[in-house]
């Protein structure tokens, strides 16, 4: 028996993968033309495959042949130059050639014994990142606390209250868990939905959540409220355990007072945690770090790369201030396993940084992107995709029938039909079902409401205004 | 002022990837000359890279020479064909590609109308894969159940605890939290660590794991004791919530009775899972089958194409019994916003189905696996692991300076020097230092013993014979 028949040959690797490459590139080149919605119906993509594996091996050629019949129509296409809706998944070449390469490397780097490169690549890369983004220097690994990538930032936000509830606790959760201490979290009606599933799955369930008003004008937390909740708690025999900022909301991009609430929290111990899931990564442009302001008080901070920042999904950097509450709440080896270098600093065990245990090596991706771009490289994308709301944001204002409904926050365009919501969202769908460009809807101050978000890196003014005119043509027919 | 200054043309990454393809081909063709374990003191790859990121961008080769030069010293080499610790994380050529297609599309399947391809090329390859396991009809998606993608072992057993929590608290335990309901959850001394990682996330506390002895000679789960302990529990008060069986332990591959463990639990409303990640895809091949024996009592089920099934980290095959009991936990829509589609089955929203909102196109992966190797490509290569590790057996016995621990389970062989502990890790200690092959340790019942899992498609019976020359010979010297 030859062990490896079923294997491709080195020569076969790289034909294949020749062809791969160049399938991605015919891909992007097509996107142009293609409706950015998928045209298709539930079961319409699983009625064209097999009902069951085959029995023996097909051609390589025939996945990319599948690809192009079957996948494709069914594939809203996020690379899209008109895709606006929810926040981008923004990819670029560096970034995916970062992770194939990464995928070639194969290594597992849960501790840094597994394989060592992966975790110091990663402890350097995210120095460089925080430095980038003007963070505090307690994030970086040669201070007391230290940055990771995690899968999302729905991940991050979990883990930051594991955090939290581990320092609060004085490390009882992680033993005899929360149990019934009414524990509290805070965060505005327009916090992420992570923060519910956060709260759900460390076991505090979603009423542990409090939520906050905001502001009806600019959709940030109202301190005053939060500082209210807070002692109104603490004096019911409440725990106070995390505050959640939303650095650019996803509704509207709304940036809470960072500053403010650091200023509710400092002295009652309650945990900080900073989601710029979307927003973060523009503080690569020193003009645009104004809403982290304060974010020295910060316990974690979170933001993704693979949102906005051309880093293929998942990439998602979370930094923590003091790593011992993190680790603490996280690592499985008992208190008389760890060894000194871990504690030293010297070296950092990431299984102990996250919910899993396995870990590939993602750096790899940033990395490429971070040397690839370079910082004026991505201070120029980012400020390239905020001109581009701008421009929207004049459209918008130049067309009577549409009103903005917050004021643009980066490159993310909060609009609306002013005859209704009803009209608005019909609008919206029409382009939608066309395929000209992608929108999403949100609700803000109980009204719909459209969001343009701009991010890709091949959408130029072009594709900006196409995607209005296909709006202004709705809305005439609205 | 050029939009895209920075950004690859089309050219270029043409260019670029091919290079990239190539250079992973190279890095393949040269691990067998490499050190299989890093040769590398902490810090050796950190102080060779820059203290900051560049402000400009760099040409792409850069990047390429710095892999070489810094990165690849400071690697342990999971593909190496001489890597025999831990698990193997075994990535195929096909399933690289598929991965980087899948980047390529750079698409987000959190629901099934961000991109229905995603889903939907997820639910039939986990069918497919589902069948080719022999697993239950109910883990399909036409039935009750349905199968997902997660990233890690740890997760999906997170995940089953959290559902598992959902359905014995009526529902309550996401609303109001897990309280101190004295929940308890059983595994037996070699359960994975994530078991008491989830108890902890989930806001249990460590303390809530009680852990079941096992039979000194197969290293299975004391099934009386099991049977008492939650006997006990419920007279005491407590409530039992879930039962890990491990179907292949990571210390010596054990086989928990998965059928005498279901009968245990049945009538009692307790969650079993069942955490098969090294062994389960074994089953591909129907005489490998027998571990799983009784798998139809089974609330969830997982198993890592990304451990020895050659697909590319990360790949957990995760599937539920009940996937009402999964979304209850994990959906974060409110009641009345669930839509008759996804109350359906007909259209699945994977965001409910774990911790992260956003997930990228992993399927394509095991597609392109299950595609390419077809049914009997994976057979013959899990039979061929099987085989070699049978061989390494062979060595063990013939050797009387060694002896075998405990009976080999498929890939897996543990065995130690009968000079003693000390000897024993001298020896794995020797050869890992050595680079010639990289083993890792375990204790069975009180004293050392050296692990062997086989499972990279590169290994041939020439590179086990090499490893264990080398073992040899430290044992001569230890």
């Amino acid at each position: 028996m030859d062990e490896h028949a079923a294997h491709m040959t080195p020569e076969e690797f790289r034909r294949h993968g020749h062809a791969a490459i160049d399938w991605i590139a015919d891909y992007w080149a097509s996107l142009d033309e293609l409706p950015v919605r998928a045209q298709v119906a539930p079961g319409d993509v699983r009625r064209q495959l097999p009902a069951t594996a085959p029995e023996d091996g097909e051609p390589f050629e025939a996945l990319l042949d599948d690809l192009d019949r079957i996948v494709v129509p069914g594939l809203t296409h996020w690379q899209h130059p008109r895709f606006f809706a929810y926040f981008p998944a923004n990819s670029s070449p560096a970034a995916i050639l970062g992770d194939l390469l990464s995928s070639g490397i194969g290594a597992q780097g849960m501790i840094w014994a597994t394989s060592p490169a992966v975790t110091e690549v990663e402890q350097v890369v995210l120095d460089w990142f925080a430095d980038a983004l003007g963070l505090p220097a307690a994030f970086r690994s040669d201070g007391p606390g230290g940055g990771v990538i995690q899968d999302t930032a729905s991940t991050a936000t979990f883990t930051a209250l594991l955090s939290a509830l581990h320092r609060a606790s004085g490390g009882e959760a992680r033993v005899g868990g929360v149990g019934d201490a009414q524990w509290r979290v805070y965060g505005s009606t327009q916090a992420h939905s992570s923060l519910v599933k956060a709260a759900m799955m460390a076991g505090l369930g979603e009423d542990a959540v409090r939520t906050i008003d905001v502001d009806p004008a600019t959709q940030a937390i109202d301190v005053d409220a939060l500082r209210d909740a807070i002692v109104e708690d603490v004096e019911a025999g409440r725990r106070p355990v995390m505050v959640h900022v939303a650095a650019g909301s996803t509704s509207t991009g709304a940036m809470d007072d960072l500053a403010a609430v650091a200023e509710v929290v400092r002295e009652r111990g309650v945990w900080l945690h900073v989601d710029a899931a979307w927003a973060g990564v523009a503080a690569v442009c020193p003009e645009h770090r104004e809403h982290l302001a304060g974010v020295e008080a910060a316990d974690s901070f979170v933001t993704n790369p693979h949102k906005w920042l051309l880093t293929t999904f998942d990439c998602s950097t979370f930094w923590v201030r003091d790593r011992d509450a993190l680790t603490g709440a996280l690592s499985i080896l008992p208190e008389y396993l760890r060894n000194a270098a871990t504690e030293s600093g010297e070296v950092v065990d990431y299984r102990d940084w996250h919910p899993q245990l396995g870990r590939r090596f993602r750096a790899v991706k940033l990395w490429a992107v971070l040397r690839t771009y370079g910082l004026s490289g991505l201070r120029e994308h980012i400020r390239s995709g905020i001109a581009l709301a701008g421009h929207v944001a004049d459209l918008v204002a130049a067309d009577d029938r549409f009103e903005l409904v917050t004021e643009p926050v980066l490159s993310l365009v909060v609009f609306r039909l002013r005859a209704g919501d009803e009209q608005t969202l019909a609008a919206m769908e029409a382009v939608n079902a066309s395929g000209e460009a992608y929108l999403s809807h949100t609700t803000v101050n109980g009204r719909a409401a459209i969001r343009l978000a701009v991010g890709s890196w091949r959408t130029t003014r072009h594709d900006v205004d196409r995607a209005w005119r296909a709006l202004q043509e709705a809305a005439t027919q609205a």
